[in-house]
């Protein structure tokens, strides 16, 4: 049977990154796309729980059915795949997000919230970012990534409750290196906020700050995409620190009735 | 020099379950609270990038200053360690949160996401949740819990890059059976969204669900919850799938000029 793509993204249902994904990925199987009203950056994993959903056929482009959905990307995969497509997908993508989400990006990323939320759902879930923070950014470089990514996907499955971080370096298709298997980076951001008084004397803080990695060994993400090859990093909704576990047998306790 | 405790939740800054744990870590050091100003319930690391973000001193209560901040969980982490705090805190804490965040439950979890924020950024960090959903719910189970923790990680500092999420279930104190370190139950939530039909015949969808566990494996969180222990996940801002990368040779590639 034709496999059938359910796609979604952070950007919203207009970017172009979504429309080239949708474009690329339907060489592959049936797409359906469910996608945020509007920009959804930041969003995480969050879900919409204090008020309703909806969602709305927004229009047919290249042969692909668009929908908008109230919610973040996370909703709009649960929206996606239980409401909109019509048997259960065969693939879930996200993207092509305009910036990065290798290393610590992820955490706070909507594509990536997306990928997390088809995984523990089951579905082989894969997100695409592209080095480039401008909307309007050449997407180029992408499609032949987009395409072997789907390709062995689609003919070797991932592995049990695995999805995949896929980040594209800014760079023609010649000029990208190739693809690395990697691990997420250890980083952060320094300097989260920057403070500025209104014009009625009070304080309000715009979120900004320095990405700090000095995570560069070879099998890091980061490093990956400095040398100009792809990032391909599995994940998956599992932040059990495994190796923590046998450090902290202190804590274990046989009753809590009294105070340490 | 006393330690300084930051405290956050996801409930809101009004929430008895920050009061609880604010009272009982003032115990052990300094407190500075900033909440979000309303319910952040399923927030999860969601950060605020498209608009300013707002704090205000709301009052001192037990001896603590509480501040409330216009964003998430995640802001007010950001907020509260650059901008409130006197000095870096020496701890994160968030919660006591009104309902599980064991399992699956973390990666939705406002609760959980200022944890991870808390560990990404350093702070070694602590989430607290009690398995009742009532915000009416009685608190009293929790302080020894809290108290022992506390008390642990203040006199062994944890591993770095490590959070804790600590779960807590619904019995009297005296009849909680003790802790236990444990890894995160895989499960899922099933069947999300309730479609209904408003007034003007169009569908609306509320987030609902089922949440389905079959891992009772005796090291899982939602095993020791069932047998009346308290639940403690060392977590870590870290998404590889590590034993998923040698499994994924056939995706790396040393060039990506032409398609697969």
């Amino acid at each position: 049977m034709t496999p059938l793509i359910f796609i979604t993204n952070d950007d919203g249902y207009l970017s172009r990154g979504l429309r080239h994904l949708a474009d690329t990925a339907k060489e592959f199987g049936d797409v359906v796309v469910v996608a945020p009203e509007s920009n959804a950056s930041g969003q995480s994993t969050s879900i919409t729980c204090a008020r309703p959903l909806r969602v709305r056929h927004v229009g047919d482009w290249g042969g692909v059915a668009y929908h908008a959905c109230s919610g973040t990307p996370a909703d709009c995969v649960k929206m996606g795949t239980e409401q909109i497509c019509p048997r259960r997908p065969d693939l879930v993508l996200s993207g092509i997000n305009f910036g990065s989400n290798a290393s610590i990006n992820i955490i706070y990323s909507g594509t990536m919230g997306a990928v997390l939320e088809g995984c523990l759902s089951g579905f082989p879930s894969i997100g695409f970012s592209l080095l480039h923070h401008n909307p309007e950014g050449d997407l180029s470089g992408c499609t032949a990534v987009v395409q072997h990514i789907l390709s062995e996907v689609l003919a070797h499955p991932l592995p049990d409750w695995t999805g995949l971080n896929v980040n594209i370096p800014r760079l023609p298709a010649d000029q990208i290196k190739g693809i690395r298997i990697c691990r997420q980076a250890r980083a952060a951001w320094r300097d989260s906020l920057e403070k500025r008084i209104d014009p009625a004397g009070q304080p309000y803080y715009w979120m900004t700050g320095k990405f700090v990695c000095n995570d560069m060994e070879p099998d890091s993400d980061m490093r990956a995409l400095t040398d100009g090859y792809v990032s391909v990093v599995p994940v998956r909704p599992d932040f059990t620190h495994c190796e923590a576990i046998p450090l902290l047998g202190h804590l274990a306790k046989e009753n809590c009735e009294t105070t340490a």
